[in-house]
């Protein structure tokens, strides 16, 4: 049968313990990932055919090694979670197992379908089709009222900001409830927007899964929001996928809760899941820790994230990577330089160190124009 | 204002490199997971208000200290997922931060309810109400045919397990598609009971998020399943909450993708995550890998589980713990005594091992029975 042949290549480094056997490893992972049985247990159709296949093992220095296991589709079939859950669900309870790169299956690309809007269509909510790094700020802290909020998302848009955003911490809290915030703070942006004939957008935080999001969506649309901030891992990367696909809003993600992942021996590298995953249920930006801000990330894992966002995959548009922390006005001309124009930096606590948030935003803009121009 | 002065406390193991200061590393944990800035960018009510408060900090051996942080109740609102954003959102992405215990607001502990079915709504659907542990086993593996499958849950049936459940890698995969699959097994499970006069509950797993959740629900809920299986951090922990308060099922939980939260010096405990979290969420069953089989879970942190699932909580039903891995015949007495009757214990391979699977698990539910009354 020509379908159960039909495999997808997961490549993982293994880190040995001094009494395990690589070989034993991979061949354990193919075994866990799949049958959750011994190999003993297995009739011989169900062994040929839904059991990972080690392709390649070689050494990577002390203790570790590269493997290649090439999974059957047919233990995915078309649900994304199976196919997370084949990737790290039970592994992630053992150790030493880290994923370095991943083939999608077609069908499970064809399920999700990746980005609505990508690239082109934020540039176009931006009226940004010029090619030039966007910029991004975040309305913050929690603990501000609406108007205040709101009046920050003014500042930054009337000095020429492409995009405000809540902050992450900002859900519903009653200093800000949801409604009350959105309605105020778009209702700024957009006048903020009539007085520069400007197009920032705004973008709202919903903080919430299942059936609220989409009231919250409700809200956000009816005010004119046109593209919003989700946490792909605390609402569900199953739930991004279908409201990336039905909500006619483009989606910015934010990395809460995944750097648990992000460990060198065990976990899932952040390119495959900031870059190839969240690209894949539909996030048409990427929010990562840069280098040299408040994170640990290099700048090789930072590079590689741009890349999976951005480099051509058949059927997926490409992805905004919206690299966050040590950027600043003096900074900003390196980050041009260095990660082109298809990026979205994110401004953060370097704006409000300043006095005057509409100089300090004006001023960023301005270096950022200029060392677009310069490039 | 009294309500801002409202406070919940998280415990923290902090570890701290040589050119970390641990009260620097503690207030940079306030700030991080409450206003993201520093303490320069804020208003005076704003820091009283909104920052979290250090009050312990206390060696713990070398490079180590305990933390207690009281977080304002404002800074989180009612939603779960600000709540979990909170504990652990951006901090994930740091380094020497473990959780290793939390409070939970009392307004977010109304906001999820706990279990719907609980322990005695769990023993209720499986008519036992009797104070004994309950026999789980797994129908396995994936690449089975619906028939074949029906096979092994009428097997185990009639042998008096009290709930065979799917193997949570079986999804939608072609070999057994979800409806044609659950109703087979719900099928073979009735006819099982029709046979013995005795009321094994067949659980299948919905590997899906999002609208397909709910039409996955109506799938089993027609032909009468009265519990389900679904793995939170894959479907999205709002979701879960959600899906328990609304299904009118029980829901048993599985921790993939857990796993790479469990690091010694940086994550969340497991007993926080799979006990106290799960439980709250409204997970009636929380399977988790038991000491002694395939995965590194301590005793430590198997009774940890345990006492968090079960003990008593204002407003929220205990839920079963279901310790998975390492559990024979020959060791069924040991885990009856060490972990008491309010436990399912849950057997995989060590069935699939012997020649005749009925058998198996006749040996196994009578070695569980003798091991019950003599302790």
């Amino acid at each position: 049968m020509i379908e159960s042949d039909h495999r997808f290549r997961v490549t993982y480094l293994l880190t040995c313990e001094p009494d395990e056997h690589p070989e034993a490893k991979a061949r354990d992972l193919a075994l866990e990932q799949t049958v959750e049985l011994p190999a003993s247990c297995l009739t011989p159709d169900v062994a040929r055919d839904m059991v990972g296949r080690i392709e390649a093992l070689e050494p990577r220095g002390p203790g570790a090694y590269r493997a290649v296991i090439a999974f059957p589709a047919a233990t995915v079939g078309r649900d994304l979670l199976q196919y997370i859950n084949l990737l790290f669900g039970n592994i992630s309870l053992k150790k030493g197992v880290l994923i370095t790169d991943i083939e999608v299956p077609p069908v499970i690309r064809e399920t999700c379908g990746g980005p609505s809007f990508g690239i082109g269509g934020l540039r176009e909510l931006c009226a940004a089709a010029e090619p030039r790094p966007l910029l991004c700020a975040a309305a913050k802290p929690v603990g501000l009222s609406s108007s205040a909020l709101a009046n920050i998302c003014y500042e930054v848009a009337v000095a020429g900001i492409d995009i405000v955003k809540d902050d992450h911490g900002l859900a519903d809290q009653p200093s800000a409830p949801f409604r009350e915030r959105v309605e105020r703070c778009q209702e700024a942006v957009t006048r903020a927007n009539a007085t520069t004939g400007g197009r920032t957008i705004y973008v709202p935080h919903l903080a919430v899964g299942g059936g609220d999001l989409w009231n919250r969506l409700e809200v956000a649309r009816k005010v004119g929001c046109r593209a919003v901030l989700l946490s792909p891992l605390l609402i569900g990367l199953d739930t991004v996928r279908e409201f990336s696909h039905a909500a006619d809003v483009a989606v910015l993600a934010h990395p809460a809760l995944t750097g648990a992942y992000f460990r060198p021996e065990h976990g899932i590298a952040p390119e495959v899941f900031l870059g190839t995953l969240f690209r894949l249920i539909g996030c048409d930006g990427v929010i990562y820790p840069n280098v040299g801000g408040r994170f640990p990330f290099t700048r090789a894992e930072c590079e590689a994230i741009n890349q999976r966002l951005r480099e051509p995959v058949e059927g997926l548009r490409p992805a905004f990577p919206i690299p966050a922390g040590g950027i600043s006005v003096e900074r900003v001309p390196h980050w041009v330089q260095e990660y082109g124009p298809d990026t979205i930096l994110l401004i953060g606590a370097s704006l409000y160190e300043q006095p005057k948030l509409r100089k300090a935003t004006e001023a960023l803009v301005h270096a950022a124009r200029v060392a677009t121009l310069s490039v």
